[in-house]
């Protein structure tokens, strides 16, 4: 299998990324490489002692998408940046995995643009895991498609479900759709005409809605929603949990260094459990090939872990799956 | 002032809720009363000394919409319940005020359906108060009306703009429209068509959009969103404050209990912060009458501070303040 790797994208691009591409050389199988795509001269500075004789191959970019470049003006404006340049290397069937910790909207936007949708997928969708009692609820669509129509939705539970299946060998994964109320009668249109459509497919096992108070409880096994609503979720766990972490420490801080000292390791603790870096990133469901998605913060685990995920999701057969199911039958 | 109380509605009715009835005389003026709505031998039994004498009568209510009924339903069939009661009281011009911990469905059900708009507004919205740096964020609508239109949300924005003006004294409050990200092309078509109309009223402080991570951060005094949106917003909020207490509690204790017992005050002082019984409820703007939703835990502290809360929004003439600015001018 061959990985490529955003080198320049990230909060803590180029170091962190590349020391963590050199960690995931240890989930290589012989036949995999891993492509490291960005400005040669800075990789070869950083890592070229430890990839040297190794499978890696550098793609040379000349230019750097950041996190406050405009999405669409920066995949038309920069044809030469490290994201553009992978997501063609997806493209023309030279990776069959890309990763990037690197501008969402951009590398979204590159991927739904540039990308072949599988046969019989009208939309792609990010699936995302948020953790939850006994595991993870994996929610879909965190923003890829921000004007979602019911069959989108559907389209998302039968993805998301093949995905489940072949990551945690659930056989039925439990598939629920987000809205503001459990009773038949709640939510929008679409909530409503999506509810039909996936009750209807008798390959999901759907159990209702599930109200954003409940997540946390794992009532789901895959959550569906449209992208707007999915971003907004997202971004308000992650600016909560910040929030409150922030506001804790402030106030153990105040009550004396001593007291925060020994509150560490439990802080700790905590924050593993709900932490980003263990997932292995974000999947855009419904491309050619496997498109991670790296939260930006992410460092040399997050992309060890990303590596180790898009070898599975490409011996899982996830894509294969997807279009056994959705393409139109001849 | 005559404010109308749900003495049977909310997780801790009806004793907490009537002993917060009988804590908020201390707030009374001459000429203002309370009515208690619910069950007359109950309210009597556990408050008929504490109110003899006092400016408080009860409204019997032979029914109650328990957190399980359906909302609408519930006040189709149930109409001698307390909700149904109370919402008619305002209806009848026989109560200013009506405050209930109960059913959020029914309750906002009964509003939207019972009362009269006030003039010139199309659509109720819930306006909830979120904390954030420096104070909170107002934001509408927190789940009246699921399937809004570009118009609803301007609408939103002046009523929580008057709103705010009236409760903070901020002249100008910063009004902001949630969205997936901050750029001009993000979001849906309502997000877009939303924000020609609100940049273009010249009465209102429009500063962009504001996205979900940043809402802790107080970006803005006011935050317009859908009711699909916000009322998911609002119970992921809810959900992950609960599980993140929740989880660290949980390690606190695998720690020792003496770590959990010094714990104790930090976290005390933490929760008062994100306390929602501070508030005084959720206002649902643009109906006649002050209409205030109280947290279906709260106390009576809770209680306490929705009369105080009512008698602020009396007195401000949010409601005089709303016509005169969307009523169609004669």
């Amino acid at each position: 299998m061959r990985i490529a790797i955003d080198a320049m994208g990230g909060d803590h691009a180029p170091a962190k990324i590349l020391q963590g591409a050199v960690e995931a050389l240890a989930l290589l199988e012989p036949g995999d490489e891993l492509i490291l795509v960005g400005d040669k001269a800075v990789i070869e500075q950083h890592v070229g002692a430890a990839i040297a004789g190794k499978p890696v191959r550098i793609e040379h970019a000349s230019q750097v998408i950041t996190m406050d470049d405009s999405p669409v003006e920066a995949i038309r404006g920069k044809r030469d940046s490290s994201i553009v340049k992978m997501v063609k290397l997806a493209k023309e069937g030279q990776a069959d995995a890309i990763i990037s910790a690197g501008n969402t909207g951009a590398l979204v936007a590159a991927g739904v643009l540039m990308l072949k949708p599988l046969a019989g997928v009208e939309r792609p969708g990010i699936a995302v895991t948020l953790p939850a009692k006994g595991g993870f609820v994996m929610m879909i669509d965190a923003g890829a498609n921000p004007a979602a129509k019911p069959a989108h939705l559907h389209q998302y539970a039968v993805m998301a479900s093949l995905y489940m299946k072949a990551l945690r060998g659930i056989e039925k994964p439990r598939v629920a759709i987000l809205n503001v109320g459990t009773e038949d009668e709640k939510g929008t249109q679409l909530v409503k005409d999506a509810k039909e459509l996936i009750k209807a497919d008798a390959s999901l096992n759907f159990i209702g809605y599930v109200e954003g108070r409940d997540i946390p409880k794992g009532p789901c096994d895959v959550l569906v929603t449209d992208g707007f609503t999915g971003n907004v979720v997202l971004k308000v766990i992650e600016g909560w949990s910040e929030a409150l972490v922030g506001a804790m420490t402030k106030e153990l801080m105040a009550e004396g260094p001593e007291l925060a000292a020994k509150f560490q390791p439990v802080m700790g603790r905590l924050m593993k459990r709900y932490d980003h870096e263990e997932y292995g990133g974000a999947l855009l469901l419904g491309v050619q090939g496997t498109f991670l998605k790296v939260h930006g913060s992410g460092g040399p685990r997050a992309i060890k872990n990303a590596v180790g995920a898009a070898k599975a999701a490409g011996r899982l057969g996830i894509n294969a799956a997807v279009e056994a199911h959705l393409a139109p039958k001849a």
